[in-house]
Formats: structure tokens, sequence, C-alpha cells
């Protein structure tokens, strides 16, 4: 087994374990917020970070499928030749959730683990695809609730609803995503990638409604409202260490009660 | 708040309560039996009356869809500018329960809601587009069995198959409810519009299959062994205060037996 | 009550209850490891012989839908003048899970039931569809990790991820199908139909989806790699009695670990 790791920005850290040739463990460790600037493109993160510029994220250039870098990446994850398993302890929320759903599988810490979209709390549109991806995962009903609520997601709940394949007890996430990981790695490649293409096909939203999503997005940023309203919770401490990060579902919700 | 109650027929009450200009509570309550009339429409009740005048129902006017007024109300519904919630305690079958599908998200009490669609049991094929609506919800399997079983469904199975969000204790259901309509109340409703559209694109079946469930429907209402059968129900005390009313699923299923 | 046991092949016996005119029951007992060879079409077992002749599995003329008679059976199922509700007690996986799968629905036994798709641990691409099935029952995360994983699924897990309608205790598994295929017999079969055939237009997957899924199997069988698999399988104890078919998916995750 071997460790490389990669400053990918000033403050970033990112490990990449290689177990064996076909499984490799990346992780992302991005103190102390794990949140996402433009220069961090397409690494996995909890949410985009607003102080950045954000002229920067929005005029990057096009990818090969047409879309945007960050809708792109998400797209062609499904699409590359590598079986990805999200397994996630602590925070995923915003571009971090988007990732996890953009990722084949996805389990998750019963006790540390959070999902969310936030990002209606900020008078946002999410941009990376979840009201594709969240409704064909747990239905319309439940997919309206977490995306329109902008509420936290415990690991419980995210597997009731299909957010997670699963939840486990923290003490056996690890080796249970890693006897999972072995065990894929260890079949033929040719036939994994022709299965999954499969259920890409039954189960993948098709780009123009990843791309629609996005493109609602970019004009909910540019709406005075939202503008308004991220300067509002940026005020209150968003993007920054403290209560509202470690809080961000109660934070949204407090706004003009 | 403020509240306002309408007498929508001369013995039902439809309570509208203005918890804030953003937030409105419409309760249902049209005793003994919650049941739906022609001239209800389109107003939240158990099933339909088939002690009324059912070409009164079967003639009223296209709405602008071109759809027959029930099935325009419940397509419309998810496209108006509200988001809605339906909170479930007590009976919904039949139309009840299609208009719970029709809303947004759906929340039930763990020991007081029965949701169902009885109507297979009376030898109707569901007029209101729960086949589909559920199948969306919760896989082909479990839709034919909640359809087609024409039988109750309580809290518990209702969240585990997904034809509710959640279930929750009946003393928690109200103030879960509230919590969750005054948070979304207070976001940008240009972007809830927005996000929900995706959602919609990804999770609500096209007007077509809701008018082809609407016309089976109707075709099912006209054909002569129906007819017997509802006849025969009506006999044994279908749609009057008493047994068969408050155990329907039990007492469709014992025809024939 | 009528008993009907008919000799499907030399080793295998198949017994047909008759209830009543509208309720059969059919009981697929192939001792000793209810495995499928080419003959047994389109009978109920764990999965496919290969011991046997392939030869005679991939020649077998088409159907009337134009796909292999194996694919064919199985999106034949559900337009077929009967409602099927599989009972699952013991193992069905490969071709036996597909065949649980095109039923209408499905209900396993909690302590003896285990489903599977073990097909990518032996280098196969699934054939009977469980790509197109499993996805629209479970979404695109869950139905990768069965598939992928090829891994045994209890009736719990199978319960949770929607693989089976519901896992009941096994004392009270005949007793509650028996039930609920009663109920649903005494009900008017024109009726079902019609509700039935709107739940398949919005949760069956389309044939080519199905035929794309076939012809992705037969082509993954010809491969070397997967002949090499199967013939190392097959020395290690692979469709014989024993501990590799008593364990198959701990049996096909040890292979080069």
């Amino acid at each position: 087994m071997k460790d490389q790791t990669f400053a990918a920005t000033k403050n970033t850290q990112i490990r990449v374990t290689k177990c064996s040739p076909e499984y490799w463990r990346v992780t992302f460790d991005h103190p102390p917020l794990n949140i996402f600037g433009p220069e961090m493109l397409p690494f996995f993160l909890i949410h985009l970070d607003f102080l950045a510029n954000l002229d920067d994220l929005a005029h990057l250039p096009a990818g090969p499928t047409g879309l945007h870098p960050w809708p792109e990446m998400l797209v062609r994850l499904c699409r590359a030749a590598v079986v990805s398993i999200a397994s996630i302890r602590g925070r995923a929320t915003g571009m971090g959730s988007e990732l996890a759903l953009a990722c084949d599988m996805r389990f998750a810490s019963r006790e540390k683990a959070i999902l969310s979209q936030f990002e209606v709390g900020a008078g946002l549109v999410p941009g990376g695809g979840p009201m594709a991806q969240l409704t064909r995962l747990m239905g319309r009903g439940r997919a309206l609730e977490v995306i329109l609520s902008a509420n936290d997601v415990p690991g419980d709940l995210a597997e009731l609803y299909g957010y997670v394949n699963r939840s486990l007890p923290d003490a056996d996430l690890d080796g249970f995503v890693d006897a999972l990981a072995g065990r894929i790695a260890s079949f033929d490649k040719r036939t994994i990638m022709d299965t999954r293409r499969l259920v890409n096909l039954a189960g993948m939203p098709p780009d123009i409604e990843i791309e629609s999503g996005w493109n609602a997005c970019v004009a909910s940023m540019a709406r005075p409202a939202t503008q308004e309203r991220i300067k509002e919770l940026i005020g209150r401490g968003f993007c920054k260490p403290g209560d509202a990060e470690n809080h961000l579902g109660e934070f949204v919700g407090q706004h003009g009660r």
C-alpha cells in the first residue's frame, strides 16, 4: 500500500492511497471547513466558498460534453472507467452532496454523516443535479423535502430515503467499504463496465437535465434577492468556521422567521 | 393568525388558517365520512360518494389542460405557485389518496393515518393517477401490491414503501409539518419554483399518462360488472357511516370469498 | 384444492396447486441445487447450470417478441393475463432472481430468503434484465451495489432496498401471500388487467432495454476471460452441491484476493 499526498491548493490535502493496482482510495481533507473554491474543481468538499470570487467559477471554460466543468465532471464520473464509492464521514452538503450523488454508490457513517443540499436556503437553485439525481433515488416527495427544506439529513434518514445505500455504525464503515471495494476490484473490469452502462441507462438522468439545473443555478446566483441573501448569511457567519457552518441546516432556516 | 371557515357544501367545512402571508393551512372536515360528491371538487376527502349522481361527475366540463376537472386539478397542483404539504391524520383513500399524491410532500400520523386505493376492490380502475404516481414513488412491485390489493396501508408501511415521506408519532405530526412549512415559506419563492420545476421534470408523470388512467377509470365505471359490484357494496354498507367505511380494506376484501 | 405434479425434467418437480379456479400456486422444487439447465426454460431456479451445454441455451429460437426465450419469457410474464406473486424461501440468484423480478410482486422469508445476482462475480453481465429492473425498484446506487458486488442479499436488506415488497417472518410468509393472492383473485379481472397495464407503463423497462442486457450477457459469455473464470469457479465447486453453492456470495468474492 502506497500513500501519496497532493497539495491541491495551499491549504488542502488530498491523499491518494493505492490499496492495490485496481483499488485506490482518495481522501479529501480541507480544513477547517472543507468548502469549495473555484481553484478546487473537481475535488470533494462541503460546499462552494462564497467568499471567493464567483466569477472565477462562472467563467471556467466548458468541458468536452459542452457543460460547465462542475456538472461536466459529475456527468463524466459515472462513465469513467472506474467504479466510485463515496464513504461519507462528516458533512457533505451542496457540492459535496452532489459529488456523492455522482458516484456509483454512497455509504454513510450513522453517527457522523450529515448530507444536505443547503442551497435553496441561500436563495440558490442547486447546480450539480440533485433535482435529477435525488428524485430518481427517492421519489419526488422526498426529493422535494430534502431540497426545498435545505435541511440536514443525518445518516439514518439518509438510509430510509435512499440518499445513501446504507448508513453503518461509524466503527464499521471503513471495513465495510474496504471489503466492498476490494471485492468489486477483483472482478472482470470489462464485465463491470458493460453492466454499469445498463444500470446508468435506467437510472442516470440525461445530460440535458443536468445542464438545465446548472443554468437555473447560474440564473439564481445573478438575482439581486439571492445576492442580498448570501451577503446576509455571510454577515452571520456563513463560510467561516463556527456555529453557522457546524449547524448549517438550522442556520439557513433562521432567516426571516 | 387568521381563521376562516367556508361552507363548501351543506355539510362540509373547510378551514383556512393564514399562519402568515406565505403559509396557509387548509383543513378538510367533512363529517361523518369525509367522502367526495361531485359538488366537492376539488376538495380533499376520503373517496368518491357513490350514492351521489355519478353522471354529475362524469359530465363536468374539461379544464384548461383538456383533462376532466379531477385529474386536471391534480396535475395543476404541482405546477401552482405554492408548495403543498399533505398532513394525513385519519383515512385518505381513493380520491383522498390521489390528492395527497398530487401534493409536493406527504406526512402521516403513525398511529392514525391510513392510506389506500380501494378502487380495484370495487371493480374500478383508480382515476386520479395512482398507477403513475405510486409506481414512481415506490417501484412497480409495491405499487401493484397497494393498488391491486386495494388494502389499507397504515402509517409505518406507508413510510417503508415511500407512500408518504415519513410517518411521525401523532403527537409530533403537527409540530413537524408546521416547522417544515414555515421554513420553506421563509425561502425565496422564485428559487423554490425553479427548483421544484426540475424535480417535477424528473419525477412527475406526463399529463397523457394521467389522462389514460382517468379514461380507464371512466370505462371501468360503465361496465355492468362494476355497477353490480358497487351496488352490492352499497347494499352491505359502503358510503354510509359504520363498519364498512371504518374498515374499508377488510370490507372490499370480503367479497366473493 | 387439486394438486398436480409435473416431472419437468428427469430430476425436477413442479407442483401446481389449484387453490381455486382463479388462484393457482406453482412450486419449483429442483433438488439438490435448484439450478437451471437449458431444458428447464422457463421454470424458476437458482441460476444457470454452467455444467450443461450452454450452446443449447444460446441457440434456442427467438420468441414472438423477437427476444431470446429467456428474456422473452420475462417480458411476457408482466403482460400475461395473470397477476404473479413470487414467494421466496431459500435462494433466488441469477435467473431465479430475474424471474422474481419479472413477477408483479415479491415477498421473502426474513430468515430463509437470499436474493442475489451473482453473475458479475463469474465474469458475466446478467442476462435477464436486473440492470433495468433493480434500478427502477431501488435506484441507481443500490442497484449498482447489488449487481456489481454480486453478493448475497438477505431478507431484511432486500426489504430495505425494495428488492422485495416485504420480508416477513418465515412462519407468516405463506399465510400472508395466500391471503393476498386470494384477495386479488376475488376482484374483477378486467379491472385488474387495465390497472396493471398503467403501472407497467410507469415502471416496466422497454423491451429494447432488456434485449440490450441479454446481448451484453451473451457477449460476456463468449469472452476468454469469462470462460477461464467460470472454469476456475467450477474447479472450486461451482454448480455442485456443497459450500460453493451454499455460500455463493462469499464464494465468488474469494477469487483473486
